[in-house]
């Protein structure tokens, strides 16, 4: 899995800087996380393929997340897109994307998909063949929700030298034993596939968590997540404007990656309001050492 | 007047290129005519104040010429925005913008009114102490007008030299010179304006129409106009294609040109399979010699 960070600024106006948006790079395919104003334009310039993208998850309806979500949507009917595209976003995204299509006399000709969320506990809302998509429930001004992709276990590798003992296992038989299973021989006996087989690399997961207030709760559902972006959208000194706005500082972001005990740490969705973005590095490495700052542009290897 | 590009581009999404949007600097106030997605990112990157904007313009539903619109209008909540907003565009876009603001729990706290527009003739839609705007009806797909932008004249110059030949002429009776009236003495007996005055500068217009197919019936609309900005989406070659999707061809925007008698042309709304814009410019300027191609962040004096 490879992050793109695609936009990570919060809504209010800077010259060239987007609001928030990423696609996670994932088997082949680009899952798009939140939507803001400009991101079509951020995907050309990094040059991610609009056909790559299946599935689409938005945090919350707040413009600075999903503004750019109806423009693209447009874009795919323009470029010709034929391949289903689901979005799964809190209520009302379906109902505002649609007055749209309808108003501008845009006629979708790909089968789109709306998931409408409304649940606050976490639920599995996407299994594919490679991977697991649960909500995280995030507290914000308006309903919210995080996303955790988990990749499913890989097959297991084939021992070949364990294999190879065994001239009774001709290779119809591999198929089997990369999905677990032992070895039955034509008399009954087994051979166990611990014996044959090497255990698969180990799955990758990444956890996405803004726009929110500081939130230990989350911290059971993320728990040793290899790559999370959470929010940090003040500086500690900005604690009081954080809890009353419903975001996070850098040092809150740093601590739920701590007692998470992730892997890695990319803070995001910065305040106009401090001219270094570094700073927000800085302090939160006093926390949690593993961290960087989303930057456009910038990708991540999870 | 002065005109400043912000995006001029199709719909086709490209790297780095923005849909149509441009502001119009008139008397220290900036009209906003189309609103493509990205634009406020431009309105900043071009330096152009946010509280200058008082009068938007949108031409028609598609798109690529009001995605922007709501974001720009929710920043300017956020960057504390006091000042009325008017906006006049089809209807339908208030019920979208009205929408989005309630499912997005964002409060307008500054007045915002949409002056919805639906007649097929020209109407004059503004009237400020410095300036007219009109409609100007064109054909495309979906419901569309152009705008007619006229500066009203200035007052009249004093001729100094000719009034200090009548000492009765005093100051206070400068204002309603430069208003055109003549002096009537206290006898009765007068002295015309003509002989005491100087005709004021000329005034400017500007017109701009996109999208739209050849449309000749606009020609009486935008007569002897200073500055035109007319769409050419295709090139000749392709004259076809732009009567099916009703647009025009640079030929046939200079065709328009020559015919109202316009002072300039500026063309745009560039299709995204020319990888030359300035094709444009030659193929329009063998039928109208004062013409150039609209660039982003590109300013056109009137």
């Amino acid at each position: 899995m490879k992050l793109h960070i695609l936009g990570c600024h919060s809504a209010t106006p800077r010259s060239m800087v987007f609001p928030s948006s990423q696609v996670l790079e994932i088997n082949n395919e680009l899952i798009l996380i939140d939507a803001g104003e400009g991101m079509q334009i951020q995907l050309r310039k990094y040059k991610h393929k609009f056909n790559k993208i299946r599935h689409i998850f938005i945090s919350h309806l707040h413009g600075d997340h999903f503004y750019g979500l109806v423009g693209f949507l447009s874009s795919m009917r323009l470029i010709g897109r034929e391949k289903p595209v689901h979005i799964y976003a809190p209520t009302g995204l379906k109902e505002i994307t649609e007055l749209q299509f309808k108003l501008t006399q845009t006629d979708i000709n790909y089968p789109l998909y709306f998931h409408e969320l409304s649940s606050n506990e976490s639920e599995l809302i996407l299994e594919t063949d490679h991977y697991t998509v649960k909500t995280i429930p995030l507290t914000h001004r308006i309903y919210t929700n995080g996303y955790l992709i988990q990749e499913k276990p890989a097959l297991r590798k084939l021992n070949i030298d364990a294999v190879r003992q065994y001239p009774e296992i001709e290779t119809w038989a591999y198929h089997n034993l990369k999905r677990g299973k032992d070895f039955v021989r034509e008399d009954g006996s087994i051979i166990p596939n611990e014996e044959l087989t090497l255990p698969p690399p180990p799955t990758k997961s990444y956890a996405y968590c803004s726009d929110t207030i500081y939130k230990p709760d989350i911290i059971p559902l993320i728990k040793g997540v290899d790559l999370l972006y959470h929010e940090a959208t003040f500086l500690e000194i900005h604690k009081d404007l954080a809890t009353k706005t419903k975001h996070s500082t850098a040092k809150q972001a740093a601590q739920i990656a701590k007692d998470a005990e992730a892997k890695f740490l990319v803070v995001g969705h910065f305040s106009s309001r401090y001219p270094d973005e570094n700073q927000f590095k800085k302090e939160a490495s006093e926390i949690f050492e593993n961290v960087d700052i989303a930057v456009e542009g910038k990708s991540f290897l999870v």
